[in-house]
């Protein structure tokens, strides 16, 4: 199997079950509990939360990482428990994750005033826009760091800049699961104020997520319980979850920049190549100022689902979309950034782990062209 | 170590253990992608629901299952999930969970009419105070099965037909966390709409949990994002977290009804010894018709947190209440059960696992005797 779909998963590393064997096996215990080797598990997990803020260049004595079962607990979290104010405005990119994008259509409809900052054609916001729309109203603005449809990275440093023009003590909240152990990121420097991470797109597991919040930052607990983790996130606190995370952090740091180069590199082959087949109608959404571990394709002349079961049959794992979400209508993405309809149904999407080879590439480009073949394009 | 703790957590069985690497090496996909490994995985899960739902004697044909990060989020989709209409009543026990009861108080404060039923001196509810509060506007109903503090058992088709005397369409909820795997329960039977259950109670996985829901029942979502779980719950649905909860599942009903006697055995052993000790102050709160998975002490005349620290350094682990709530000032069960401060003080809450012995109890109670001797009691 050739597994190019990356950004929807990835396969958790050896070491990263390893991690999650020993803490259940020896160290399985409830870290809210009293005696003392929970509470040595508790430290583990204190320090594993100072661990998280130093990888995210945050302030170790006073910011703080919340746990969370994942993403979208963590995007939830950061923008109900930031929404207090009606007479305010708060801001989303028109690029959003629907786990970011959902929960403001939901803020809309609780009265909030909520606005969209359109995209440029290669997925970034429209910093433009974004200058048109801040205002001193405005006291939240919410956009992703690396887009999981096309790669595209935001200018964080500058919209933190258009942000401070108008509001200085306006929340900036990232998205930063796709970039986070991939892409340089510095949330200090980048005046950010809250930021959502995954495990499960890093080699870590599914349902394991953190929330930063910097300690200028108050936001409020959107699930009601036993109040863990400052009474930001009730639930027991899964401690073997949170040191895999740990463990995937730290292998993905220790080999961000052979991984950004590898993927760089597969990247590079995937678009000469494809650039190469005769009679080609293919465009390759994600252009040079996106990260390379995620290439959004769009082959005008035939629907991106018959590529997609061809490659199955092949073995190989691609998607037409963001794969996190069950319901897949139409991409709202690609249409706010002007695709048409017809083109918006050739989209296929194709992301890089940390594992994949020139091989799996080069295979994966003769499937296309034999499918392509196939379908007599 | 002997691990007396297990209402807090318990230890994954071996097989569960394996099933999440299997899953997590083999099939470690977004069950929401559309090539046929992630289809075939997104269909094991289907079947898993199927499982739980027969487990629970639900209607496999038309009632559901959401899968969920834990019993705290359960809690939470069912509680304000169906909470939608200020002009009706929404009861509680005061018994419940921190993550019922804060849901229950989070609710008084958005301005629902909320109320909360008694406790009986053994920690069941008040069947006639229910009789009392229960009115054709009440239309939500929540107690839990096994009270995770003294193992009171409530007694849930009673319940019902309590409510069905006033309204019939009153939604009854059911925190089953501390009974599912353990006692007989029948939820059609039993007439439940919602039923939150939980994997690391009973030898799974933490970070895993589901909710029941009946064909005649309708909530709405209360995270927002890419609409998994019939859009019911957002989030990458974690598939080695469900099917190794279905694992240990299958484990604790195949060996319910053996597992039940031990821990009754282990239960009147302790009762026992305890009475056996001279000048005893030694309350036993949990009667005979509590779950025997769940032993409440209360030492008169000494501090339950000198005991457990006593019994830590012995290598015993217990617990001076719920460990579901990182916040322990006082004991709001005990005190609605009309203990005294001073009582309250000496709490003291044993909880058995599958795999205790004889032998753990005698163990511990031999160092309950010679800490209650140090400390002159």
């Amino acid at each position: 199997m050739i597994y190019l779909d990356n950004a929807a998963t990835t396969k958790p590393f050896d070491e990263v079950l390893k991690t999650f064997n020993e803490v259940n096996t020896t160290n399985f215990f409830n870290p809210s509990s009293s005696y003392s080797s929970a509470f040595n598990l508790y430290k583990k997990i204190s320090e594993a939360r100072k661990m998280f803020i130093k990888f995210l260049h945050g302030d170790e004595e006073n910011d703080n990482i919340i746990f969370t079962c994942g993403a979208t607990e963590s995007n939830n979290l950061a923008i109900f428990g930031s929404a207090t104010n009606k007479n305010m405005t708060y801001l989303f990119s028109s690029g959003e994750h629907p786990s970011v994008y959902n929960c403001a259509k939901e803020l809309l409809q609780r009265g909030f005033d909520v606005k969209f900052i359109p995209l440029q054609k290669n997925g970034q916001i429209d910093y433009e826009e974004l200058e048109k729309l801040m205002t001193e109203k405005v006291c939240f603005v919410s956009t992703m760091f690396v887009s999981n449809e096309m790669g595209a990275v935001n200018d964080l440093a500058r919209i933190r800049k258009i942000i401070d023009n108008k509001n200085k003590n306006a929340i900036f909240h990232v998205d930063a699961v796709q970039g986070f152990g991939k892409l340089a990121l510095n949330l200090k420097k980048f005046g950010v104020n809250l930021c959502s991470i995954s495990a499960h797109k890093i080699g870590g597991l599914k349902g394991v997520g953190a929330l930063y919040i910097s300690s200028n930052t108050n936001i409020k607990n959107v699930v009601f319980g036993g109040n863990q983790e400052f009474t930001l996130r009730s639930g027991t606190v899964n401690a073997g979850g949170i040191l895999s995370f740990l463990k995937a952090t730290e292998i993905a740091f220790e080999n961000k920049d052979k991984n950004y180069e590898n993927a760089l590199k597969l990247k590079n082959i995937l678009v000469e190549n494809l650039k190469k087949i005769e009679k080609r109608k293919i465009i390759v959404v994600s252009d040079d100022f996106c990260s390379p571990y995620v290439v959004s394709l769009i082959f005008e002349n035939s629907r991106g689902e018959n590529i997609l079961r061809f490659l199955d049959t092949k073995g190989i794992c691609v998607s037409t979309g963001s794969a996190c979400s069950s319901n897949k209508v139409g991409n709202r993405i690609l249409e706010s950034m002007k695709y048409s309809k017809q083109q918006i149904m050739g989209a296929l999407r194709v992301s890089f782990g940390f594992e994949n080879s020139e091989r799996d590439i080069e295979i994966l480009v003769k499937n296309i062209i034999e499918c392509l073949k196939l379908l007599n394009i």
